[in-house]
């Protein structure tokens, strides 16, 4: 089934008119014909559709139901995750929107080795939109340009926000929840002892995945699992 | 930290000396230099050491302190892992090995797009011992050549059985334990029915992970992360 994020202007009098980039990859891309169904998300709404015509770049399709998009988890996860190597952070974004993420805020941590400006905003945002596609969620998850920590945390002060810490003593919470939830997940080489302590400042409760060493770029997915049970 | 796993013949007199491949890699990939600390794993125990000496493909290190290795998961999982390409079965090796799992059994699934012989164990093997130095693992995983489904799930006869299947209804177990447990994931097309009947009649409970669609190389490591806390 071809599941698609659309903007609310697409549909009217019972019909999905798509055209431009979208149209384009549903035309070339994922090779839609006449006959075939789908799945169109719009406003956390899923319009079940059949392609009518595919012709150039434009696709129309007739709307058969609308019902709520089920996939978004209960509890709102945003992940602070400190910037890494480009090929990592793509690969968290990937994963983490798989699992369930809501929200992504890149942290220029002070260990970080990838450097990335508000220039990357426009890639993290086709993979995230990508990921969710595939892995059909009811939403795009949201990205921020990347920040200091400071800035990050203060975006999250409403939420119970988790720090991942390797010397951490406290696992992640299991019992499932509604609470809307931060968790800080930091760079190959760790947070620095004075992020640490900004974050303990904030409230965080320092949570840890195990005795075992994870790639960074692993951390965040392995954390989002649990927290999305 | 170095860590590295030895051969019990490594150890004599409170010294540890390596020779041939495991010394090329720590001279060499590793770059040790006398002075410099690490840990050699054997049969369950860590040995705490310091380089003496680097010469040539020969290094020697004095034993400083043995102790028993904290950081494999009380609970056994067993991953029965249907092939995939070659580059997402490496990955969920590498990750799973990160994540705590115990012994893989490769399944040829009706749907496997990869193929794979026991011409793959030497690179597999290679594989868990990295990931398991790299994740200060405190034992390389098993792993066994490819084999059918029927005889994988004879080999896990004595486990509790887990069939992650994308229409399942039960979640994954939450509660800590010790239990030893087998999860058995698909081809990206997932189980046949003929596959999930199988299963079932084994004593497998139908589990999911979620209403949303994992790509098959990450769902091993999502269960493994809930499974293993």
């Amino acid at each position: 089934v071809v599941w698609v994020f659309i903007e609310p202007e697409a549909l009217a009098d019972g019909q999905l008119r798509v055209s431009g980039a979208k149209a384009h990859h549903l035309a070339r891309v994922l090779r839609v014909r006449p006959g075939e169904r789908g799945v169109a998300v719009c406003e956390g709404l899923a319009h079940q559709f059949t392609v009518l015509t595919v012709e150039g770049d434009r696709v129309t399709a007739e709307v058969e139901g609308v019902s709520p998009v089920g996939s978004e988890p209960s509890r709102p996860i945003t992940l602070l995750q400190a910037l890494l190597p480009h090929t990592d952070f793509d690969a968290v974004l990937e994963a983490g929107t798989e699992m369930g993420i809501s929200r992504f805020v890149p942290v220029k941590a002070e260990r970080a080795v990838g450097r990335a400006g508000p220039d990357r905003l426009p890639r993290w945002r086709a993979i995230l939109e990508s990921a969710a596609e595939q892995s059909h969620r009811g939403a795009i998850p949201a990205i921020e340009a990347p920040m200091e920590l400071s800035a990050a945390l203060r975006s999250v002060t409403s939420m119970r926000l988790l720090a991942l810490d390797p010397d951490g003593t406290e696992p992640l919470p299991r019992q499932p929840s509604d609470e809307p939830i931060a968790i800080a997940v930091g760079p190959e080489g760790g947070w620095s002892a004075a992020e640490l302590a900004a974050m303990t400042a904030a409230g965080a409760s320092r949570v840890t995945l195990g005795p075992r060493i994870l790639r960074a770029r692993l951390a965040a997915v392995a954390a989002a699992a649990i927290l999305v049970q």
